[in-house]
């Protein structure tokens, strides 16, 4: 081997040291059926579509798969915006660049709080500099029209920040008339879809819903790591005229949106998740060809089959109105005296079946079982539901 | 079908528009070779591991590959720090994460400023509420270590910034010594490696190098899409005993560096980029197979050999000093009376071939070739090579 000059030719080159050297081999990985709050199983043509040779981040047939996964998710939004793109982070990252565009500092944003995500959003808008007024309701319960009203009437926020699909606590929170009463307050409607979006029915245009972030690792069925979002004329009109500079150069919309077209140009922002979002293209063909009533339908198709089996076993749901449970991630009190880590133990042990439990104010009390997506059909239904006879009969709640 | 019950059970279900429905069919990608400053084309091996299945992103299999990552890392940084991980992002994510966590309101830091990075890290820090001093030099040419210390000694900033590689003029920024004149002043020295690190020699721990950001793309042949980072004791005890906190809460590194078990325990902060991080492990497996020194050899050898067949065509470097030129990304001067655009687009179209523009301070005026990762190795320089002799036949620059 030719020796290398140096550091830059003429410096001094210290010795390599092999003490951190490795991992070395080619990569394998388990089978394992992701059956918790996600992520889920990523579609086989999601992945393979990853395997594909890369493009590069301003090139004119990338620019068209941005183009495209920009047209999937205004169908999977419904709504006729101009304004989507795909946030380059996890979901996460578009609950931060939501709340880092939509809030100046010292502006106020009323957080619907019912779980973990109502709790993160207080926290990111805080630090961002925001007056933040803290809805609370019980774990497992949603808010009505009526609370959301006289919440939006008494504090005149900026924005209303609701989730959608609580995956904490498994609630599917209604926004039927809530972008209405936004809009007489003259506050922005954002709504977290992460687990929800593709799963369960969203209008965004006739709830005047006018933000929303999701994930991609969900009801999509690719792997973490986009963050879907969406922006009506007003939220976008309220970033324009902003009197501070975003705090996050990462995720200020003005530049990104730019980078998606939003302004009739193209200029490089930051090197776009290629491979990514070759993945995002992929998950949106899915779910246009498969059309989004078809995949809502088999949702809720999976949930009622989950629960017919569940409720044999002698399970109850967490959620006690039936109008709020949420389809995608299901949550299942723990029966008085068994042992529930026993249970998802003994799932992925024997099964290889990921059974979650309860996060944030739910932990220890339910567990959740995630029917999202490629995972939403009835062969990974009768799985989880065979886990959980096994993992019962062994506790003694179900006869052996 | 069966009709779904609607929006929540009982709610009133607008009509799905099909307006945006789209796209369909499987994601079709042309081969291109990306020799410009990134993304490089990425290993195939490395592909193949994003088509993996997923696991949870807290799963044990999974946690293990995150250690993979992290000892990888450290044979890369050439660092025994307990602190290095990948931002869920691109190096932009990277770059902020450094940003916002290095520095509180009000502190002071000093930007070696010769090209877009330098530019790009001032307009961070000042969103972030740092005081800004941006120290520049003229575009091609590198900071002396005297500037450097004078710099240092004159503004005792709390950090200073240098990229090693500027992928605007293809400047290679000398290192040594600077990490000792930083600790005499009390700062603390972060270094941009995104196009650098893999493709050159960097050692972190004999440098002095308290902090270190890269991107995934570059040199480390995979997909755009991780930032791998590290601290150094001293960085991670900064942002420790910070006194306010840091705005954002996705970048937070006293909370995702818990998730990568900097603290000891694993506390889920985001959901970790499933496949992104295989395409890391599997990056970085190659890195340690091959061995650094093996790497740093190949680039340089591609560098050269690329040269060698540019200086034949009567092409001369824009980087004046030997010691300034960096071999992963090589800047080439527009000759006189040459269309630097048509010679790239030549590329494109007969050679799907990428050749790059300048960018920033060097837009028009120079040609950028990439060597980097994958793509450092004979047949990409010859194919280089064959389209600028194309070209410049064309632009009658050389004889047919």
């Amino acid at each position: 081997m030719a020796a290398f000059t140096s550091a830059r030719p003429g410096e001094p080159t210290p010795a390599i040291s092999d003490a951190h050297k490795g991992p070395t081999g080619v990569l394998e990985i388990p089978q394992r059926f992701l059956m918790g709050p996600g992520p889920a199983n990523a579609d086989p043509r999601i992945l393979a579509a990853q395997s594909l040779p890369l493009l590069g981040h301003m090139h004119p047939p990338f620019l068209k798969i941005m183009d495209e996964v920009q047209q999937g998710l205004r169908y999977l939004f419904q709504s006729d915006t101009k304004y989507t793109l795909c946030a380059s982070g996890t979901g996460h990252a578009g609950m931060e660049m939501a709340i880092a565009n939509l809030l100046e500092p010292g502006e106020k944003i009323v957080v619907g709080n019912n779980g973990i995500w109502g709790t993160r959003v207080c926290d990111m808008a805080d630090r961002f500099g925001a007056e933040v007024v803290n809805l609370q309701t019980a774990a497992g319960t949603s808010f009505s029209l009526a609370e959301l009203t006289a919440a939006l009437e008494q504090h005149k926020p900026a924005v209303l920040f609701l989730c959608q699909g609580e995956s904490s606590t498994g609630v599917h929170q209604s926004l039927a008339g809530v972008g209405e009463a936004c809009a007489k307050n003259g506050t922005l409607l954002l709504v977290d879809t992460v687990c929800s979006l593709g799963g369960v029915p969203m209008y965004a245009d006739a709830w005047g819903v006018d933000a929303i972030y999701s994930g991609s690792q969900k009801c999509l069925s690719a792997p973490p790591g986009a963050a879907p979002l969406m922006l009506n004329d007003k939220a976008l009109q309220k970033i324009k005229s902003r009197k501070t500079k975003v705090r996050s150069y990462y995720l200020d919309l003005n530049l990104v949106g730019d980078y998606w077209g939003w302004f009739g140009s193209r200029s490089y922002h930051h090197t776009g998740m290629v491979s990514m979002w070759y993945a995002m293209r992929e998950a949106l063909a899915i779910v246009s060809e498969e059309g989004l009533e078809a995949g809502w339908v088999r949702h809720e198709q999976a949930h009622k089959a989950l629960w017919a089996g569940l409720s044999e076993m002698g399970l109850h749901p967490f959620v006690a109105d039936p109008k709020d449970r949420l389809v995608t991630v299901n949550t299942i009190k723990v029966p008085e005296g068994v042992d529930w880590a026993a249970v998802c133990k003994n799932a992925m042990d024997k099964f290889s079946v990921e059974i979650a439990g309860g996060l944030g104010p739910t932990a220890g009390q339910i567990w959740r079982v995630g029917l999202m997506g490629y995972n939403a059909k009835p062969a990974n239904v009768e799985l989880v539901l065979a886990a959980f006879k096994d993992g019962l009969t062994q506790q003694g709640f179900l006869k052996a």
